[in-house]
């Protein structure tokens, strides 16, 4: 049946379905998982790196899955990386933009709105097809403190204390999150409950700074402070953490 | 014979029928139940949640089914999200636009109107699909009073004393509001009939803040106010009405 | 042979038809019957109502065919209701833009005639659908007084001292007001002939208030003054009409 | 062999032909059959009506068949009328604004041509159907006296004595008229001989004025005058014309 | 294999040809033929006159395949005349224009190849048609004295000393040129080779004044003269010739 | 396979071909061959000419093959003659706009670089088809003093120091050039190896002015010149070639 | 199952991919292999070349993959060059607009990350293909020094240290480069590197200087220098090369 619906982004299928969008939800299935846990004081980003390019310019390629779009928010992605470039500027551009009219940042809800506002144009008008990517936004601001965003292609988002987009095991690590998190979290909790779904969905023998990317947002004093982990700082994070889990399950 | 006519927006079938707009109904269809009643005092708005994400992050996304306009006007939504976020947007917009060109809070149909024409214009025109949505309207101006609106993809709307969209069991939801309603129905009166309507459409076991948001306009004063309930507020008056039925039946 | 040229708006049949303006005439046939009859002293427009949703708000709705362009012209609509509402709406726009421009009301052919352009448009240009809605227009004018005109899905109009759109015993409904018709009808008796004709086409006990819309167009002085009739008044009249039926009969 | 070429306006068959144009020729040989006769001191129009209902208004719907574009020229139509009303508006527009910038009448050929080259434009351009209508122009101007114009849906057009349009006897109309027709013709001949053409072509019982229209145009010392017979007018005249005719046979 | 390539405008079959350009021109050779023969003191324009309608008015109509664009340049058509007239028009308004701008007549080349350039374009962009005409162009001006170019649907153009379009037997007037033409021919020598032409590629029995269409372009000292002949011209020139011929062939 | 990726010029087929380019390209194979050869002292244009039309006028239609783009460029053309056409008149367009600016004349490459990339798009955006059209461009500037460039419809192109477009033995052609040309080739010599080229490509019979078309640039002084042979002037130098080939060979 | 996604651009599969994209990228590896690398001291360039054009005029076509597009930054293409062009161009203009606005060099990667959002649109827009290219950009700015980036037809891109696109044996090379690099490597290493890469996957007896083109950049003093290596240096440079490596080998 779904034969004759999925070849145009904008018709339904007699079952109500827009067969594009989910096709575009696939594309994000084969991408690394990413993690995102909203702490009481600050909030994690982690995700599984897929290329094992060991050449890559580290310099000029900072990060592969997770980027700056302002002071006070950044993103993850998966899902088509070009596709994520073209919404990752124009959230850039429209938070400058904000902050130049109105002297202040812009508010992190208001940034990820107008943005999946963009991507579900993408699945209405004829001649286009969706955006291939989803987003865990996280970001800073006076009205809501720490804030954690998920978005697909539809252009649906939510505000979530803990998600994950990505990755083929994506039940598990929702259920790993459901299970283990708690309202007053740590940030340093968080970040090992980050690992520990990592751990969980991806194969073992990758659980190191090659294959992941660990970084988290927190305030110093009156600033926000964003840091990705370098990979030494990765390598004795998860050592630690290692070594912390097996005094526990002693 | 639908198999020839469906797959193009713009056309009629030889029976007359626009199959694009019937096939967005369907996708209503499989969101949860969403009742509205107009009461002497105020107008209730209730929900089935579908979404079971005990992580979703309830003080950034306040509400899964129900969005504020403005001071005077809010809706309920049935369908896909993203394609109502982008009606209410526009929906904000135009009443306070109207706002600043008059000085005076839009009137509710008028804005229910302008948004429906906007709908209409999807369903006609080469090269879109339909706004996959429908709403529920509550508001309150100085002409009419409260009032409550129903629309669908088609940009179809009215008027409604009681009405309930999306939902399977639509049906039942329609007959249980027809034998209860009575015209000078209280505020009070009107949540518990919209519990009892999603009582009978919904799983029981589902019945509890975790699956419900109860929301109602009513005015103090010469104001307007809109309150949602708290998770504590709903299951008190679940329990409260639980208790009143039981004494009824006695 | 339908099968290959019903696809596309914009092109004609072997046979020289345009298969999309015949199927939304088909379309318009589902719809309840409307019956215009132009009077003397005024014009009556009449017809079914299909909808039982007796919840309806009838405040805000205020009438389900019915609808007001200016203070000197209305129409009825049979067909879809939100291809109908784009229509008024660019209806009531130009009548009042005439106003604004010369200081008087908008002549009625000419009101007709606008809205009728459009509609053709949308049976001639690519990637559209025609409008699935038909319209009888009353009106009057210092030009020709009294006007009654009906227009359909192609843009076709023209002026009528009776007729229906709608409705899908319209082959009987046009042959009772062919035999009962006379030039010098009054209002009276055109209230009278219309609810005959509605009396043949409809199930006989659908004849109340809860399925008909009464409403007509009449002179008081220089006021042109237009009425639609209240459940009560409907009600009276349909039985003091039967009374008088009944008398004559015998 | 058509059958592949036929669905798309802008595109010739192997055989050099564009079928929608001769689909849109087919459309108005449904219509009635409408003649024109350049007289040397007028020109005749006729034509024969469809539509056989009693209760159009005749007040407001002057005529079925022939529109006014100015003072100085009419046209007759055969195909669909709401094609032609398009056509028709810009007809009366052009002519008016001629008239603004130059404080004359236009051409009637000027005019004409101008409406030509919109009806190709729809031959030849994707997304379009051509107009369904052909017309007959009679006017008047200084240039070249009484004129009289035939044009097809192609966009194509010429200066005629006599001819005849619609009908599924166009060639029986042609042919009474190559045989009958004579250069000095007068106005009253001109009427008579398209009473023949058309008596030739309908049904014998049809002719009279509920079937019929007949106007011309002549001048009165200065002025160009068009007239519509009236009913009585005309059923006189085909009594007349009868009488002359036994009379001739005899 | 021709199928598959031949309904778009815009594409080329796998052998590197444009199908629909090749479809069009055969749409010229339905039209009855046009020859054009350049003179030493004139051009001579002749074509064969395909409708036998006794009845078109001359007076209006002057001539079914030769159209004047400006007082130094007229041109012969062959193909579909509506479409024939959209490009007159443009060249009338070209010429004017250039007249306008520089104060002196257009170079007949400069306006054939803008004209040219037009018809190109309808072959290369989607949604269009290609100009379904053949053209002679006949004109003088100070660069180059009289000059002819023919030009077809696909756009291309060149000047020729003698050359037809149009007609079945199109090889046969070209190859009866071939042999006849001298390069000091004169206007008479050339009107009779004309005649001779179309002699040979059409029946004998029509050839007078009333299939047969003659005009030529020469000067009379500083003026360059263009005429058409009268039917009687005409008739005296067929039989002038055949005397000639008649006397030659002895 | 070829089949289902060639009738729409965007797209790639799965082995990364784009086939309405590679059409086009045999569009040009048809044409008669065109040579390019440049040489120390000036450049060789030589073409094969397909067309026997003896009548011809050469006084308007200089060449059929070679044209002049400005006093310092000219190019060689090969495919449809009515496509080059535009792409001519856009590049002399832009040659003059850049003197224009500037006050010197374009840059040889810069202004094939320019009609190259307008080629290109035609291969890229929908509704279009590639022109189908190869050119050599022979020019000087100040930079790089003379100059040879191919381009085909994909819109590459590149400087040769000799190099053939069109023909059936193109492969002949290259293959001759490759082995007969020296880095210090005279354009005596040049002209000569253009010859022999065509010679060994062409039917020997056809080696004659009628079929071929020879054009050089040299410097004369500080002057730039561009010559065309005469029919005259070319059939001297093919004799005196075929002597000194003689001699040659003996 | 590919079949029937492969056809537009602007969809995804069941499976998530646009084939489109993929195919563009089956067009570049029938390109020759291009190798980038980055060297404390500089980056090296070197490209296979597929055109055994010894015609070819190597002063005006210098390089067949190298192009300038800035004195601070160019690139290396392996694709379709006329698709190339059209970037290569965009590119020059958005560098020197930028040097024209702010007065200094643009960055690198905001240069590349430009270029690619403009790829990235072509693969997401109805009626476009991609562009059938990747791109290796070299670089040097005061941010970040020597830069490297690889860009393929989705838009994506990314810096590296060493990378090679195109060529059959990608894989070979890129395997090459892995066990190859030393993060402190010479431009004098870097520069046999490529060599030894392009040795092992091109045919060994097409290793000279018409196969093969070598380019670095590298810093003499303040200033930044952009070198392509000339025929004799680069014979010379694979002699020394080869040289070296026996000695390393014994």
């Amino acid at each position: 049946m779904a034969r004759r619906y999925d070849q145009r982004t904008t018709i339904f299928s007699p079952e109500g379905r827009v067969y594009q969008v989910e096709y575009a939800m696939t594309a994000i299935r084969h991408a690394g998982a990413t993690v995102g846990i909203l702490a009481k004081d600050g909030i994690v980003l982690a995700a599984e790196k897929k290329t094992t390019a060991k050449l890559l310019d580290s310099s000029t390629s900072i990060s592969e899955k997770m980027f700056k779009i302002d002071e006070h928010v950044v993103c993850a992605v998966a899902g088509i990386t070009s596709d994520a470039n073209i919404l990752i500027n124009y959230a850039r551009l429209s938070s400058q933009r904000f902050f130049y009219q109105y002297q202040e940042p812009m508010p992190v809800e208001q940034l990820v709105s107008q943005i999946c506002d963009t991507k579900q144009g993408y699945t209405q008008y004829g001649g286009l097809r969706p955006f291939g990517v989803s987003f865990l936004y996280a970001g800073w601001d006076r009205h809501y403190g720490f804030q954690l965003y998920q978005s697909d292609p539809s252009g649906n988002f939510a505000g979530w204390k803990a998600t994950s987009i990505g990755g083929e095991n994506s039940q598990v690590a929702q259920s790993v999150l459901r299970s283990n998190y708690k309202p007053d979290i740590s940030l340093k909790e968080a970040l090992q409950l980050a690992l520990k779904v990592l751990t969980k969905t991806m194969d073992r023998s990758n659980i190191n700074s090659e294959k992941l990317e660990f970084s988290y947002f927190t305030k110093q004093g009156d600033n926000v402070v964003y840091h990705i982990f370098t990979a030494a700082e990765l390598d004795a994070f998860i050592k630690e953490t290692d070594l912390e889990q097996e005094t526990e399950d002693n």
